[in-house]
């Protein structure tokens, strides 16, 4: 599948690598196309991954993966063209994560809205998957843990969209995701990275994901 | 331990019987002391529970557990009476949930308050610790579960508070919580809950539960 990644820095990245090495025909879009930091990281890069501009990498996709900083996501549809997204899927891993001096972040969404949804409005023509946006980076393409599988949460109004992503997730090797409606979920998955980031500060590190445990 | 549980409801109900069977001297505040189904609970209840208004069941307690719906939290500790809070630890257990015709809920606090936070700023000399608000009832207080063991997660101001919490959760099962820190972390396991009714309603039970999974 022909995958453009609008982003470059870790989540972008690790992607990247996953879906190349699964197969896929990637280009990362960037704003910076010529940084030396990126030729360095393609070339320890498993796979192919090309690289380009957001247009570029947005053309480039039958599937687009926004995976840029939150406060950013406007900015960057805008730059890889609205109408470069009409009739794909887009998996949307951002966070509107607000950070205030060296505080535990909050978000900068209220209870009754989420990027998710902003992402939605901005390009109705696409259809929008919130996934992959409730963990660490090295979690997504590598979810395995030392004591069990996390879980993976999707939202989205497109069912086929979701069916999609849940067949790319399981290359990845996550289990079916739990999926939670429409794209106004993504309200509360983006609610839970606070409170993760909360969780992982009192264990000491990032590398802590979610799971539900069933009776 | 003397406790005073503010709520008869499922949740009220389940907590009392929790702290009796584990020897603590319990009363349930109601706002319908007299109610035929609260009698006809307390007969089937291991240990004993006695039962009174709220105002009766606060001066009870030397620990009290706010365990009433969360539109009726302020009305609650008002029946109660703020100077019986005094120097006492406040375990929190409601959420600001608001329902919307037959959708799933929001919250009506928004992002940057909690009923936690509301709930200590209303009684400035209490010890609040929001805690168990995260999971179904029938968890609180029997927390294992067919995979394993869930997390619990404590936020609140007083660190001595939170010690006497871990240690009365340590009796109902739970292993040591988790601490997100200040009460205004509260924000976030409120708004956890959304999230955890959503993945309820795709798993098709109300008896599923967060536990964080380490690498």
């Amino acid at each position: 599948m022909k995958v453009g990644i609008l982003g470059s820095g870790q989540v972008g990245q690790t992607l990247a690598a996953g879906f190349a090495v699964n197969g896929h025909d990637v280009m990362v879009g960037t704003g910076h196309p010529s940084k030396p930091e990126l030729k360095r990281w393609l070339r320890t890069t498993d796979g192919t991954v090309a690289v380009g501009t957001f247009a570029d990498a947005a053309a480039h996709g039958d599937l687009l993966v926004l995976a840029c900083a939150g406060a950013a996501a406007m900015d960057v549809i805008g730059a890889a063209g609205d109408g470069a997204f009409d009739g794909k899927v887009l998996i949307d891993v951002t966070n509107p994560l607000e950070f205030k001096g060296g505080e535990m972040p909050g978000l900068f969404v209220g209870l009754t809205d989420s990027l998710g949804e902003r992402v939605q409005r901005r390009l109705p023509r696409a259809k929008v998957v919130k996934a992959l946006n409730t963990m660490n980076a090295s979690t997504m393409t590598r979810p395995e843990m030392r004591d069990g599988l996390p879980d993976v949460l999707v939202a989205g109004n497109d069912a086929a969209a979701k069916r999609t992503v849940a067949r790319l997730l399981k290359e990845f090797g996550w289990s079916k995701p739990i999926d939670l409606g429409g794209i106004e979920a993504a309200r509360w998955t983006e609610a839970w990275v606070p409170l993760w980031m909360r969780i992982a500060d009192d264990l000491g590190s990032w590398k802590v994901a979610l799971r539900i445990l069933r009776e």
